[in-house]
């Protein structure tokens, strides 16, 4: 019987884990160029911490993990003649899997509030389980890249979140469109409307505009109550085109009568300004385009201010990173008041969007710089030597381990993509020499073993 | 109610985060300079993966992951009033969180057999979860750091694999003892003693020598059933002193009679005088000194060959990395006859050890190398153009993001502990110079913002 892993988690071999970690890295190097500190939390969370925080649906998404001994020493007969399955499982267990890094995140920050500096600015990249049905692209145990900024109400800090993901995917070399709205704007729409109390209704059904149409939009607003007067006033921003600032315009004029609708205006407006005024990436690429997009919701109704999305341009992928500020978000832990806002990477679709589009650098696969052969005790003895002299110039070199035959040792060589395979034989050793084969060239030469390290950098 | 996390698991903040990562990053780039390519396997695996592989006492300690949904549907009422602990478990748990990383490699060798080219040179970093009690150095989750071959007999590896702990505890700064035993040489003693069947008693008895004292361990050997004739016979074996040399000439006359203990003796001489033939460390530093250590059994019967355990010299601490030579790896999975050979570095104690010596290197730490502060709208708006120059040289610099008092933003300063702080007020703004403070030294001086980078560099 063969054996397997749990359906929705994955085994990441040599060539996937390196690349997962450039993804990583480069994540990780950004957000650290702009002065975010990780921080990893525990992926057993008490359920407690985790319960109710995610909705109805999401408490059933959370994996529980069982008591340890006699977990059922506190269960009455009664209870487990009774079958109450929630319930229950309460009894049974008192941990469980982190569900997203937020949640962990906003207990952290009330746990340990008396050693934090605001603002806080924090990153986390770790893994989340989740027991969703498994389907393509979805995974029950995947990786989130989370950076957050608590206790700070600047704008500022959208401009730097935005600032970060061009960046990131200019360093993958993805074509993005960042998209940004503002909850605000959202609410200032449903205030003009006359349907203010229907902002839910209204943002669920505008966000699902890409995937839907305009009709069948249309037709969810009015079986949400919503009646045609304020369905029709709502055309012009759904269908609302041309540059940011001629959107601004038309958007100023709509909700001229809505303070907060007038607010998230100014908000947005901020932010791109800002980002006008920085100087060009050094190395003359352009900026990824950022767009003011009213139709963008993210389904949430967690963000109360700005709100982020990006998108592949070159590749028919959903969203690859979001985010937004939010408030509030410690307040459910007893530390209210707090303000946040932050982005996520979608790594596993990222990764996904530099397979199609070939762009995984060469650098990200596993391999040494030389392999040595191996013909017997002797010239091994020396392949040792000239490979930790190779190495303590910080280039990776590995010595075949046994003496078995050379087309063995070089189906290894080609397998593992090793650019270059010394030889030391009989006579190499005697000439102290070695001859090196370029395995992408085909060719093989000669060299004094002194100038290996030159011949193969 | 304060929040909190289950006992035995960790919150780390950035300055611990950024100290483990310099741990980590210190093994992998080793393991990777040696052709030791990373994998990744799920938290989460199947417990007829795990289960019956650490044990009894192993099997208790595994933390079980309730099945999702009605997780008593097939569990019958019967069943159910039974109470049997472990069977119930069985029915209402399919998953559990790994153990090791042991198991979960023998199990992704014999799942992607096909795809693996022999022989396997793996590391894996990722963190483990055992319902053990909680107490003093020991987590419920933590992370291993193992290095393994399989595919290959040769003490090539072996060879390796000590090169490998020398090299990243050189790195690290710690002061080492590589002890080096074989457990054929365990055996041989067995065998010379007449009590061959006896080998696990002698091996765990020898093995707490340094715990427990000469007398004890003979007692021990006594209660084992081990006549005072061969007791006797261990005498000479167990005190043994001196070089290497000395200690491998008096066991080739004890072990004289014994092929497998010669071949042991064989073994290690191997391994010993291939680490002798290799260069000195370029920096001119000392290798650690590699000493042949008859007590030292490490308790598993798992090895079968050679048995590797670090001790730091200049701590009280127990063994900070350990592994061996094992046989038969896969067989529980059905691929049988692969041998290997691994090691595991113990990250947390290597935290303690570099704590207590003060050995962690100032980078380790995460930190802005500038901060600029915020003087209000038309200042920021000049660092955000600064604070970008700045990262476009790829070094790290934030803008306070709230324009509130001096002395605020300059608590946050010290508080990560920020080597320069950039100042740009109206004045500054003016003549288009920074004024620069110092953090360490507290000096202050004006900079052209053209010279900022040179400044903080």
């Amino acid at each position: 019987m063969k054996p397997s892993i749990p359906k929705g988690t994955r085994d990441f071999g040599p060539v996937e884990t390196a690349r997962r970690n450039y993804i990583f890295n480069t994540i990780r190097d950004v957000y650290a160029l702009h002065g975010f500190r990780q921080i990893e939390t525990p992926a057993l969370e008490n359920l407690s911490t985790l319960l109710g925080k995610y909705g109805e649906e999401g408490d059933k998404l959370l994996f529980k993990v069982l008591n340890s001994g006699d977990f059922l020493s506190k269960v009455t007969d009664a209870e487990l003649a009774e079958r109450d399955i929630p319930r229950l499982a309460a009894r049974i267990c008192e941990k469980g899997l982190r569900y997203d890094l937020t949640v962990p995140f906003a207990r952290y920050v009330v746990q340990h509030r008396e050693e934090l500096q605001m603002p806080f600015k924090r990153y986390q990249i770790q893994p989340v389980w989740r027991a969703d049905r498994p389907q393509k692209g979805r995974y029950r145990e995947f990786y989130q890249c989370d950076a957050d900024v608590v206790g700070s109400d600047s704008l500022l800090n959208e401009v730097e979140l935005v600032q970060i993901m061009d960046d990131v995917f200019r360093r993958f070399g993805i074509r993005v469109s960042i998209k940004l709205n503002n909850r605000k704007i959202l609410t200032g729409i449903a205030e003009v409307m006359g349907a203010a109390d229907k902002i839910i209704a209204i943002t669920v059904a505008i966000d699902k505009l890409d995937k839907i149409g305009l009709d069948a939009v249309n037709e969810e607003l009015r079986t949400a109550g919503i009646c045609d007067d304020a369905i029709a006033k709502l055309q012009p921003v759904i269908g609302l085109a041309g540059t940011n600032e001629e959107k601004l315009r038309t958007m100023r004029a709509v909700l001229k009568d809505s303070e907060v609708g007038l607010k998230g205006l100014d908000e947005v407006e901020f932010v791109l300004n800002a980002l006008e005024a920085l100087p060009r990436p050094a190395d003359g690429s352009s900026r990824n385009a950022v767009e003011l997009d009213l139709t963008l919701a993210r389904g949430l109704n967690y963000y109360t201010g700005c709100i982020f999305e990006v998108k592949a341009l070159d590749v028919e992928i959903g969203s690859i990173t979001g985010g937004g500020r939010y408030d509030n978000l410690t307040g459910i832990f007893g530390l209210p008041g707090l303000s946040g806002v932050g982005i996520s990477f979608g790594a596993d679709r990222i990764y996904d969007v530099l397979t199609q589009l070939d762009l995984f650098p060469a650098e990200a696969a596993q391999s040494v710089r030389v392999l040595f052969l191996n013909f017997g005790a002797q010239e091994v003895a020396r392949c040792l030597v000239l490979a930790q002299m190779v190495r303590a110039a910080g280039v990776p070199a590995e010595v075949y381990p046994d003496t078995v035959k050379m087309k063995k040792q070089m189906a290894y060589a080609n397998a593992l993509g090793v650019p270059f395979v010394a030889i030391v034989g009989e006579d190499e050793l005697r000439r102290d020499i070695v001859a090196l084969k370029d395995m992408r060239s085909g060719e093989q030469r000669e060299v004094a073993a002194g100038g290996l390290l030159a011949a193969i950098s």
